[in-house]
């Protein structure tokens, strides 16, 4: 059977692409083969290099299309129904923790699992997970600067600083999780970020 | 130039594993072939077959040896010398902050880079790198328990969680360094590490 003969025009680069975040988050960048990536998708090697040039073409737009992905799923959570900027920083955080379930490829990262073989070898495949890291870090900036204007005018660190400290206490929490073989240790160490945020936030006492 | 030949019996095996520490951090573990080992360290493939059965018996012992080799830098490390042992966690804090130095793959970790890739394919090798971290996080638990008991004996966190989680701010500040290439990203969420724990353990005001 060929599939890719059955697939219409456009829907295999789509196939590539979801089949690179399934594939590439359970074994990593270096491990998966273009000949895994086709099998995954159900796609030929022809159809393959017809979308992209090489591996790398096709990490390059998987990592925008998990920016994409993952920016349409938290684009549409709840949190952001919350008036108050902290309350929306608390449930950014809550919802991280929520998704923390099924297997650990199901809810590790792509583009941080990529970035960590790849930054020192893969030039633009490091600057294309740096770009996704970033545009997410963008997303929480401003609920961030708005609860610290609101709650703690006068923290010494800044709205940028602590979202991409929430970023780097996920990445690190994803290879606990990867280590330990399950999620309860990532969802201990979001635990510990919620409650650093709650107490950057906390009202200072009254002299 | 065999130079194989010309190294004594034993020391062909520290070498190869001094190369994985430098090879496998620089550009991961499934790009690196045991032909780039033996050239890292000056071995022949036969020296390299001699000593260990596959490639991942290597990473096997490379997550001990990385062990031994980072368990002599903590152990030899100046904070050990404070009498408060809260004063010996910050000081550990600040140690880590002082040695991301130098370029990305010298300061990053060899076990984290390699459960990152292989936590599903590998799972002789996923142990090895969890014993690696479980076993560096045994040597922080007991300076935190005391730093509890003396200074926050009624908290809801327990000592090998904290432990725990100052090694997901660590792999995740280490993947930030790579994603944007450089050591101040690092630094900077080590200082909210030391910031979260200062507060932890700051004494609660009087009511």
């Amino acid at each position: 059977m060929n599939q890719a003969t059955r697939i219409p025009r456009g829907e295999a680069r789509r196939r590539i692409l979801d089949a690179a975040l399934n594939v590439i988050r359970a074994q990593g960048y270096s491990a998966t083969s273009v000949d895994d990536l086709c099998k995954a998708a159900g796609v030929t090697k022809g159809a393959f290099f017809h979308h992209f040039a090489s591996k790398e073409e096709l990490g390059v737009a998987a990592a925008q299309h998990w920016s994409d992905m993952t920016g349409g799923l938290f684009a549409g959570a709840d949190y952001h129904r919350h008036a108050d900027p902290l309350d929306r920083v608390l449930g950014y955080i809550d919802f991280r923790r929520d998704i923390l379930a099924g297997e650990v490829s199901e809810f590790t990262c792509l583009v941080g699992t990529m970035v960590q073989e790849i930054y020192d070898t893969h030039p633009d495949l490091r600057a294309a997970c740096n770009r996704t890291i970033a545009s997410h870090v963008a997303t929480l900036v401003e609920d961030i600067r708005q609860a610290r204007e609101m709650h703690a005018p006068d923290a010494d660190w800044s709205a940028e600083s602590l979202a991409w400290h929430t970023q780097a206490v996920l990445q690190g929490a994803f290879i606990l999780a990867k280590a330990k073989g399950g999620a309860a240790i990532a969802a201990d160490s979001v635990r510990h970020l919620r409650r650093y945020v709650e107490m950057l936030f906390a009202e200072a006492p009254a002299e």
